[in-house]
């Protein structure tokens, strides 16, 4: 049975002074207004909600939580966790139980804040969304975990920092003419290779930032798609896979296999070809990210990330993919849970020709690319216009 | 599309010395060995694992972590997290993936491991399953919880602790002959009425103890089943429901919507009445939760929880219907992710005739009851022999 998105919105991402109910409501709210012909909160049957922390580890019940405070009372709702990849299953499952035939009309969010955890639960919180017996628990930052996979990158493939910092570049630049996007600021190659260290060799501009944000999307069953709006966003495929936690246990540090393989999936089950794909929100958290995710995916070959990125390929107007056109996780932000359904919200609006100055012109094919941890899980989303 | 059980094990419940890999591999190498004609981990497709602390708060990616495991690498995997009601969450997910036609071959489980959080974690993870900002925060355990229903439906209907008590004595004579539950001891009323008071008017044998165990179920496409088994258990029905978190906001205390419309949605989705129903497996955390369960779910009349049990009506072997043939939370334990799964798995023992001595005689149809929270989230799934 198909699925189609009819309805998605988001919070502004950044700093937020608002409670995590505050947070959902608005976003709840941002998506119903976004549904052309109208859809009220008691329509929706079911819901899932991507959270990692759910608020600082302080409250439980988070989805029905959420859910009481954006209309959704009585409607069953659970919080869906696969570390930064929470809020792409959220979106999987709702479209599964779409596509069941069981639900009619699904709401699929994800929230986190993060600015307010103290410090030390920043790198906690970030740390067990990596391995924790080998590497957190060892003292390895999940900076730090992507760094060692940079390394690698570099030295087998002759990867160099100005082509990291060639993602940063890209994603600031689109993230300049996103009004939800956390850094709304361009910076220059150079700037960003002077940038201090965080994880070597991974600079400030290499790390996505901290990040509050709250997003949801409407997924209903295709024969009903067009009583809520005449132009639906088609979900052609869904996929997910899963990969080993640890690092030392995968047989490469520059390949996630989770994400090959989900793409592998996606990318069969629509019917498409890397090369159809027009636009792609891919899970940049840090630049070298953004890298293998291009590679695993099947943009570009193997070890070439660096220089295809830097080349201009994956720019916003004239590359042959338009990648991060919301300024990703790197300059939209990164609210753990959220970011699955926030990719969601940027191919809505441009599968629609609704992003503004940041449209892709003419994006007919879309592709979401969510990472749990290091890539011990992902997921993987096709959408279209074309039913 | 039909989906069916051809496959559920679990560890014994109780005080395992086992790290929560262990014990996940074990349920998981149960649920394997049950099914009759064979079936190899690699052959599952996707997986949806319940679970509220992951190891302790300690364990992120944890269904990743523990597919890995549990001979299940590559295999896309994601935490339901719904209070107490996550493994019937995670049970409902992997029905709806498989009833999409997405998913052949699904893995439904939980885990939990609670003896080894230090006491004021245990009254963390507790309080975060009811509501925080209005319940735990200030000063009200989870026991209390229950304990303002149970004096408000002693006041409104008569109810007694003998009543309350007589769940209790019931429950533990099942688990008594259940060789996984973690307490297998009988309990006589007298001494029931006699333990020590936990939080007035609920005593030590009106509440469930602090369990560690893991469950895992097998699901398949209903076209599927006989290759694995000539006696598959069918998913009649997959329902679920939510209502307000804070029990200030509910206009009864003694009423669960969230069971009542599950409840509603599943009966009229299997076809069937609460008389039909030969096994219940419901949420017994408190005996006040089973009388109210018996109620809400239309067992008997609401009010007539207490002397409807007492009259031996849910006995295991002469009750109109057995409820908690496992020894329900009560006797068998509450491994909160892993309880929903769990009680999956006392259902296929006992619609196909192989629950040993605690079998209900000629059991058919059996449903399954998981409540989270105090309520806030319900899920209710029937299960039958006759496809």
């Amino acid at each position: 049975m198909q699925a189609a998105v009819v309805g998605a919105g988001q919070t502004a991402f950044g700093t937020s002074p608002r409670g995590l109910k505050a947070m959902f409501a608005e976003a709840a709210r941002a998506a119903f207004a976004s549904v052309d012909k109208g859809m009220q909160p008691q329509q929706v049957q079911e819901a899932w909600i991507g959270s990692i922390s759910f608020g600082g580890a302080q409250l439980g019940n988070l989805a029905g939580l959420m859910g009481e405070h954006a209309g959704l009372q009585g409607v069953a709702a659970r919080r869906v966790e696969n570390a930064c990849a929470s809020g792409g299953y959220a979106f999987r499952d709702a479209v599964l139980a779409v596509q069941s035939g069981q639900v009619d009309i699904a709401l699929a969010g994800g929230i986190e804040r993060m600015n307010d955890w103290p410090e030390e639960r920043q790198r906690y919180w970030l740390g067990v969304s990596g391995d924790t017996e080998w590497e957190r628990t060892a003292g390895l930052t999940f900076s730090g975990v992507y760094a060692l996979m940079a390394a690698r990158h570099m030295r087998d493939f002759g990867t160099t920092r100005e082509h990291l910092a060639s993602v940063a570049v890209k994603n600031h630049a689109n993230g300049a003419l996103n009004p939800k996007a956390q850094f709304q600021k361009a910076v220059r190659l150079e700037d960003a290779l002077k940038a201090p260290m965080v994880a070597d060799p991974l600079g400030l501009y290499d790390c996505c930032g901290t990040t509050d944000g709250a997003a949801c999307v409407l997924v209903v069953r295709g024969g009903l798609a067009r009583q809520f709006t005449d132009t639906p966003v088609w979900v052609k495929a869904s996929a997910a896979a899963n990969d080993v936690l640890a690092l030392h246990d995968r047989p490469s540090l520059t390949e996630l296999r989770a994400t090959q393989l989900a793409g592998k999936r996606a990318f069969a089950q629509a019917g498409v070809q890397p090369g159809d794909i027009d636009v792609a929100e891919v899970h940049d958290c840090f630049t070298i990210a953004e890298l293998l995710a291009v590679e695993d995916l099947g943009f570009c070959a193997k070890g070439q990330g660096g220089p295809f990125t830097a080349s201009g390929a994956t720019q916003r107007t004239s590359g042959q993919v338009a990648v991060n056109t919301s300024g990703g996780l790197k300059a939209k932000g990164h609210p753990l849970g959220a970011t699955g359904a926030g990719q969601v919200c940027e191919l809505f609006l441009q599968l629609r020709g609704q992003a503004g100055p940041r449209q892709r012109t003419g994006a007919e094919v879309g592709l979401a690319h969510n990472v749990g941890g290091s890539g011990a899980s992902c997921a993987v989303h096709v959408l279209g216009v074309g039913a």
